[in-house]
């Protein structure tokens, strides 16, 4: 027999289901695997799809995922999202439309519990990412609710980002400004049907004009033009132009040399995940749940400082 | 001549003052002081205020001084707010209310940079707030806008936490479902003289009555109703009941065990970020910029994997 990892990637699909549970439940020979798999990923752009709940995340998603089969790709998605059919939180007609889905051979949907630490949650999904794309899946998207820190956090592991609104949310454009922007390369208004949504399309691109720091990046790296983009899933309407963006936006990240760029930033910040965890387990394996009671009962006490206390545990798990 | 701190223990606001650049420049010597003040510290009451830009944090801020000030507190103020007069982001009309508070000396104000990490933005912040408190200020007062990683991560160190949000703001009320409640002590509806006021007060006062986290919270601990209180700042209308709620708060901390375990959990992650910073230290001082760049080239080209790099990294410090 053929081992996880050969399986994998001839394409068995239940390799890559086990794959994906052995990294949830954060088995040590998962990462023996992904350090294989790693040499084999990187093929895959990986999108981004974040908004505020009733944004209509899914329901782009779904046909986001329904028009890229119809130009053959193998198409992985990731759902974070709590709210999201993929997880969980689906209504009738959402969950009709992702059964369609999951029965496609060449789509693999699987939803991230949000459980656990914030740093956990990206890991892992930065990790079941690698696994997919190892897998020949291309594009990767990843749904996430983009409020929480984790969500915000788990999208850096995107290349492409869309950030998805609707008419009459102008709660929306107030999240946006606190920081959505700064990530997103694709704006998606949704239910283009609706009243109002060309107002919304006006006050994003007026937001946009107004960013200074994308427009100091810009002189920097050749510009992208943030589209802001209409649809109205429910008629397909405008979902071809937005996997038409994200193809662009695919293109400019390699012209621009900003995909190598991008990927050398996650790759940093992924070591220094790996070793955070890696204190944070040496300290569990070093100091009892006891002995961190009475190490914090003496600070809150006043007796020790923290200061000394952490250059005293510093010694002892053998920081330098 | 005293040292530094036998004179910011005497009250001498300049020691203070010297103190807090020592923080912000994160010199060495700055944790060796501060491991003397933490025993004479934790007598002050933390309080954070946030809400979105626009809602009225520092009219009520400067108001909720002046109030302390008739009551005749000595009050500490650090603003983490960009666009907070305190930091630069005044009209006209707030700077000369500033001025006036700054002039006083029973007040202490002091702006924090918002550059840097996430890490050593909520650490510095926690640290200036341990000297205020040594030298004798409470309460302390936090304000940020509460709405990137940075700035929730800052109202940690709070034990009071105020959200301020004004009528007309429906995206505020999007906001706070999002994270805020969770960390909302007291709700301040500012600009109650504008139309609208107790509708948001009445939908604040819904969401808080669904919201399934708070009310499970009460079952184990004893109830804290959250009050929704109305300000309209310019006419100093609200501000007593706000600083009537506040010191309720406090003593409801107190009676309920809950100051001790906030305490607790704070210290806990103090000294857990302390661990992080020393890490960050550690790798900083055994490899080189240089080296870091060709480890991350290798991992891009594919060459080796994150896993095995750090696990290299990790020896080299080493972290057990």
């Amino acid at each position: 027999m053929q081992n996880l990892v050969e399986r994998l990637l001839d394409g068995d699909r239940r390799a890559l289901a086990r794959m994906v549970t052995l990294i949830e439940n954060d088995m040590p020979v998962a990462r023996r695997y992904l350090a294989e798999l790693h040499a084999r990923a990187g093929n895959a752009q990986i999108v981004g799809v974040t908004g505020a709940p009733g944004a209509g995340k899914s329901t782009l998603v779904t046909h986001l995922v329904r028009e890229l089969r119809h130009r053959e790709r193998k198409v992985g998605v990731v759902a974070v999202d709590p709210s999201s059919p993929f997880t969980g939180g689906a209504i009738l007609g959402d969950r009709i439309r992702m059964m369609e889905l999951a029965g496609d051979p060449n789509v693999f949907i699987r939803s991230m519990a949000s459980r656990g630490s914030v740093g956990g949650l990206s890991a892992s999904t930065r990790d079941v990412v690698r696994a997919m794309d190892a897998a020949g899946y291309n594009p990767i998207i990843i749904e996430t609710v983009g409020t929480g820190q984790a969500e915000v956090e788990v999208m850096r592991a995107a290349q492409t980002v869309l950030v998805v609104t609707a008419p009459g949310m102008g709660d929306e454009v107030q999240a946006i400004k606190a920081g959505i922007l700064e990530i997103a390369d694709i704006f998606v208004v949704s239910k283009a049907d609706k009243p109002g949504a060309d107002q919304t399309v006006a006050e994003l691109a007026m937001l946009l004009s107004l960013d200074p720091t994308r427009r100091q990046r810009d002189k920097t790296t050749p510009a992208w033009r943030i589209p802001v983009l209409k649809t109205a899933a429910i008629k397909d309407q405008g979902i071809r132009h937005v996997v038409d963006a994200i193809q662009e936006h695919y293109a400019y990240l390699v012209e621009s040399g900003m995909l190598s760029q991008r990927a050398q930033r996650q790759v940093r910040s992924e070591v220094q995940a790996l070793l955070s965890h890696a204190l944070m387990n040496a300290l569990q394996q070093t100091i009892t749940e006891d002995e961190w009671r009475t190490l914090i009962d003496d600070i809150t006490a006043r007796e020790r400082d923290p200061y000394s206390v952490a250059s005293q545990l510093q010694e002892r798990i053998g920081l330098k």
